[in-house]
């Protein structure tokens, strides 16, 4: 029997590859839901093409023949689904995340911004209903991938990170990186917002966070290491000294596909594999935090807890949208995420309310210190 | 409550390095049976220090006091015995390995030639008893780690091989090498036959066919790849192109260990960890299977099955035997093998029986043909 699908962020580029992944194996998932947000003509094709019973398209309220409009939130938790995809971006994705964890739901889970910003709920609502979440980034499946058939818990998680298109610039020459030369990652296609994220290492700090959550390692026992050929998506250290590794070739459709296909494997002639007979090198190094300072504030954001990750990630959603706008500088995105964090009044064991509101109060505190250094 | 371990082979490379393990996790495991070969000094010391109620000296019938003396192959299959280890070397181990798997034991394994020359009576032997394999090989137990958890047999497995000390070597250079250079291997610490084997890359052919038996893949599904670091143990490819790596500091303690604690860790402070602060660096390449004929050799005669592998196996002892004494040189060993083979009449299905008359037959031709080229 074909397995039910729940899609929220179909229009979105993982929104798009996982529908790749679902075309690619017919009679494997039939999508019962999809959620979009401002990209009309691209739904609506997704919509004739794989023929939903419920929609959701948030910036819109056109009716849409022969489908239901459902809330995100409902989507998210809807019976009859066998998995709920959340390929949303930012913040955004929360509620409807919380939603489908606390349903008990089984969730591919791409948005990483719920894990960071409210970690502690999400995993106790997670153990509370018997949901189980499946890591859709590429280190968090690797990690996850790693773990299989495994009874202990991992001793040490290394996170891989591509380094960035910025790996080797000077302190001068990251001052003048436009827009366009962030938006060109040497090894991933991504959506705008992780692939600057990606260039800061801001991402590999929020994955970080996230990895502490999914996997319950403390932060000082998960590694990070600049590896630019993305071609081990990370590795497990165990008990015994033993490590594990996953590879492959850099296409979010492998983990998009494990996670909706897992405990079992597909063949999928879509999916890319190694090229043994020119498989050759592989460098690993450490991150240099000097130059790239938003993996060490967003390290220390998620040892702090509380409401600092929810600051953090709302002063960088601002810095990015500012820096894509052509109105700060690539080196000002760490300085005015620093300086939100530096005001940033703490709550403990927030709600997500109080998470909410640190988040809002966080993106207000980062334009206002934004609207100094706008050029 | 303590493991019951019985070891045959004690005081070779594998079977000290295992009671270094059982020493080091004190009250997780009890030695039942002991069994060695020659050295009767360290035999004395390990039956004084583990005291096993059961025991057997191949060349010796001095008897020990407080044991019982027992045959290789009742040992192999004692009763009270949850795991037994096979670390003799050489082809002496078949019968033992076999009387093991009959009795369907938990046999963590680190004879290769067992199942390289009788690779289809042992598995059918495995299947019918319910017998458990755990390899003790670093490349063998790799891929079994790689495989936890999995549900569908891989697609491919890539060997990795040090590539032994003679990586760069000429043709030249490979004439005059000598048994002290072949026998300091630079990343493990190996019996003086094995080393030789991974100097000649046979190593790595007889690995294959191991591979080949233990984790069901063709031979044609089989890369061998030098890894001159000894850090990636070996790696395996699932359908969906998809591949996890095994790593580890080049310690056999670490297999060891797991092959006695699966599918459990255990934490052993004695286990060397990664030091990820300098890990940069890993290459892969090619096999040169021109300066090291051994290999092609090894897979040409896995792929031909029946009594091949057994004559392979016999024609390396002589070889190796007769390179050690210093009566053949380095580039000797593959050219007596080949023509060996080139002589073998081959039985398919072999017995074990055949399969022992078959080696028989080889070590006299390749004597025969060793007395031409003895320096």
């Amino acid at each position: 029997m074909a397995k039910r699908i729940v899609l929220l962020g179909s229009t979105g580029s993982i929104g798009r590859q996982t529908l790749d992944v679902i075309r690619a194996l017919p009679g494997y998932f039939r999508v019962v839901g999809l959620a979009a947000g401002r990209n009309i003509e691209l739904f609506t094709r997704q919509v004739e093409e794989f023929k939903p019973r419920y929609v959701n398209l948030v910036d819109s309220e056109v009716p849409i023949s022969g489908c239901q409009f459902l809330p995100l939130e409902e989507m998210a938790c809807l019976p009859e689904a066998d998995a709920v995809v959340v390929a949303t971006s930012g913040t955004a994705g929360l509620g409807a995340t919380l939603a489908a964890v606390r349903a008990g739901k089984r969730l591919a889970l791409a948005n990483k911004e719920s894990l960071v910003v409210a970690g502690e709920i999400m995993m106790a609502a997670t153990a509370a209903s018997g949901a189980r979440i499946l890591p859709v980034d590429s280190e968090h499946s690797a990690i996850f991938q790693c773990l299989a058939g495994e009874r202990q818990a991992p001793r040490r998680i290394i996170l891989t990170a591509s380094g960035g298109p910025f790996l080797g610039f000077s302190f001068e020459e990251m001052a003048a990186i436009t827009p366009e030369m962030a938006l060109r990652h040497p090894s991933w296609q991504m959506g705008k917002k992780v692939t600057i994220d990606s260039a800061t290492l801001m991402n590999k700090g929020l994955e970080v966070i996230e990895a502490h959550w999914l996997f319950g390692v403390p932060f000082d026992n998960i590694t990070v290491l600049v590896h630019p050929k993305s071609i081990v998506h990370s590795m497990v250290e165990f008990i015994d000294g033993s490590v594990k590794a996953q590879l492959g070739r850099p296409d979010m459709r492998l983990p998009i596909q494990y996670a909706l296909t897992f405990p079992d494997r597909l063949a999928n002639h879509e999916l890319p594999a190694l090229d043994w007979a020119n498989f050759n090198e592989l460098t690993f190094g450490p991150p240099d935090t000097e130059r790239f300072p938003c993996l060490r504030l967003a390290i220390e954001a998620g040892k702090k807890g509380g409401t600092f990750p929810a600051a953090l990630c709302a002063a960088d959603e601002v810095a990015v949208e500012l820096f894509l706008a052509g109105r700060i500088s690539f080196t000002d995105i760490p300085l005015i995420i620093e300086a939100t964090l530096g005001r940033h009044r703490n709550v403990d064991s927030p709600s997500i309310e109080e998470i909410k509101e640190a988040g809002e109060q966080a993106r207000r505190v980062a334009m206002e210190l934004a609207a100094r250094t706008v050029r």
